[in-house]
């Protein structure tokens, strides 16, 4: 669709500034927008191309605009209001409705009339998909799961048995939901699976990235609360609760029966151990590991970045030995108290 | 089914204590049980929640028996005596058998009469499906593979060609088996596929968590032995032979030719370097990174527990000069054994 | 196939020394070797094994070639030897052509003659499939996407809409390109999602390991250039650049909209954050978190090695009082200095 800037601003409810003749048919980046694009300046390292933009239009903050060259639509949170224009600007695909005939959908499931079943989906018995719920190809959606309204499963999403899915999620290739927690028993050296007799409870406007896994519980659920939001390759144990608004991005490991706050923000690759509690908005940086409960709002790190090879060596050369230092520094201490003593 | 505490004991040969005549009808935990349900103390976390359960038994240690305001089934092992009372009051699903109509089946495929093989699934030439094996839907079971008897693929498991999966085998959705190895040559700055000549051998009772990957040896065979049971998200390279026994959490990842001994266990996000080799009965924390071999029993451990940001911030500042640092101390302690002897 | 050394050594153009009459018939390991099988020496961890080795040849670098008590076949690059050897040794499978009859081909997808598309597998609308590409079973071509002259993808892939894979390509099964990308804008606490709208390119002889996914741009499009390795379980976000022949270990997990340069290495388990350039010819060792841009050539590492876990506890202790030691040498310095003076 095309559209004039001002218009684009009077649906977003900002205001506008500049010449609003250029129609605009798409979006790009600050640095190669074509005329016709839309662009937007969230990111401060963004910053350095707003000048020379070609865009036919920017979204950006008030306080930015008086460096702006083009005609811009002013926002005090232009991420946000950039989403918005993106999604006015290029619409979801067109649902689908009916079962592709290549589907094996069982006679004991309940499917809307407007839903969708994908080529290769395989739905079992008691299975219940909402209005308006897109299944695409090649899914499995085990007995007794439910997918809620206007729920999207892109392709190749495994849903376990008995997994309950809410309204409005959007849940891409590879994930699987409801496969059993990591819960076996020691005995005489042999392990002992424990039943996983849980299931996967996933409230409202979750999204879930690919190749995710979400185990379902040891004997309660596990838990995902509306509006959550996890990245790709993310590993949640059995009997995890996350709050709402949660995001997490990719590659992160929650072992079982953590509690995870509502509006906190887990950095890539971060690692959280089992049993514990973490406050709501409680932010954790990237590739960090989280021994103990956080009952504090805040940010929690203990990633090490980078460092060139040779001085990296030496430096954790000096790790592995740091309590022997620590040791020298407090005899030190002591013997010049006592040598100033003396 | 619903059971009484004291035949459940009976069946689980250990000692109970209390009244018997309450039926038993599933499980919960100590916190949130209901009337007619199993709990177990296993984890002192929970000791808290033991005082005012509403569970109709608890699985317990002796030592904690006095605590127990309700029925008690005594064990020495909480853990795994509730997981054999669970496994008794939740009977696996049925098993089924024959061919689902939609699945794809190569006629020189081997298929046990009692075998299952799901909707969508394909079977190339060659497979061998032995006696009960499950396969579920959407599965992919490669030229020359072989389930051994009773094991259960979930759904959507892929088997490369010539994989071999023992008996009772237990595999989660999205898991991949037999995957080429990362065998790359460089030459002249351009890389050279080697080929990946070797296969996956999987032993008995092994299980494998969702969305795992396991490659094909490179020139011999990839190995997991009896009674492995690993976690989602792990990543074992080509040629890894893992001991009988050894546990490993999710998200661990294995660089080819690695060694791992017998009743070994992993902790999630660690990460194992190629070539090396781990002792029986070695223990690695999370997101602890083994860089040599390990030739003694123990614990292991790397991984940087989480501070609040700003302190952290300071502390890894001083990483980056930390043999500096230890360059400085050795140094006063030069000068201070100088000004001593002056 | 069974070849003389000899011939063999004269179609890889690298010297033979030693009987080349014992044919060769496959390759071995140097410990494991039995009579007629080719083996190498590249990892110097190996050379234990050269002297007792019991294989018909071995590709050695000339330094070794004392050392070899069998045939060699002299090369200054032995595992790229190797490589081209048994390459020779091990011909791919034979190529299939045509559509299976379960697979689900829509008539406005255009596959070139020769190509495969195998059983349960869904082409979309619009899909391009060039020659001799082999599609295998139960993958997702999604609408538009197209794959590239002489391709595999080897099962259970999902390309989603658009995605464009060059010639030669070896896609692993669970592999998951053009995914959305994780964008999200939050307003007020609740997060909007940020269209993603851009694509993925993929350039010619790419290889990418099983369970790896690629998101697609949110503006632009994520690109990994001509002879990228990718491992197995790899997370690469949206705007995502790879340069050319660069080669990265299982579990890496790359942000959004970082830039990799050619020729680069990044080790397994590693952590690159967003918006981040690294250099040509840049290496990142094992669970190394980069969290500036790399500017220039080199080794870089922040990956901390397994020690034994109670000297471990001591140690890490003293890291989270780092910066308080580091005070107190300097006090200490200050100490000594004024008592120098005084």
């Amino acid at each position: 669709m095309a559209i004039s800037p001002a218009e684009l601003a009077a649906q977003l409810g900002v205001p506008f500034r500049g010449d609003g003749s250029i129609a605009i048919e798409g979006v790009a980046t600050l640095q190669n927008a074509a005329p016709g694009r839309l662009s937007f300046l969230a990111n401060p390292r963004y910053r350095q191309y707003l000048g020379t933009t070609r865009a036919a239009a920017v979204v950006i903050a008030s306080q930015d605009e008086e460096h702006c060259p083009v005609p811009a639509l002013i926002s005090a949170n232009p991420y946000a209001t950039y989403a918005r224009a993106a999604a006015l600007l290029y619409p979801s695909a067109t649902t689908q409705r009916g079962v592709h005939p290549s589907a094996c959908v069982d006679p004991d499931a309940r499917l809307a009339e407007d839903a969708w079943i994908g080529p290769m989906t395989v739905i079992e018995a008691g299975v219940v998909i909402e209005a308006g719920a897109q299944i695409g190809p090649a899914c499995v959606i085990a007995q007794g799961a439910r997918v809620g309204a206007h729920s999207r499963l892109v392709a190749q999403v495994t849903l376990c048995h008995g997994v309950q899915i809410g309204c409005r999620a959007l849940i891409h290739p590879g994930v699987v939901i409801g496969s059993d927690g990591f819960g076996i028993a020691n005995e005489s050296g042999h392990w002992i699976k424990v039943p996983q007799v849980g299931s996967v409870v996933i409230g409202d406007d979750v999204e879930i990235g690919a190749n995710t896994s979400i185990d379902r519980g040891a004997v309660e659920d596990t838990v995902l609360e509306d509006g959550v939001k996890l990245d790709n390759q993310i590993q949640v144990g059995h009997n995890v609760h996350i709050g709402a608004h949660t995001a997490i991005a990719g590659c992160v490991g929650i072992a079982g029966s953590a509690r995870i706050g509502r509006h906190c923000a887990i950095g890539g690759g971060a690692g959280i151990l089992g049993h514990l509690e973490l406050a709501d908005h409680v932010q954790v940086t990237a590739m960090t590991l989280v021994t103990r409960s956080l009952t504090e709002p805040g940010i929690y790190s203990s990633g090490v970045p980078a460092q060139p090879g040779k001085a990296w060596n030496r430096n954790y050369a000096r790790i592995r030995e740091l309590d022997e230092l620590a040791r020298r520094v407090r005899e030190l201490e002591k013997k010049l108290a006592a040598s100033g003593e003396a």
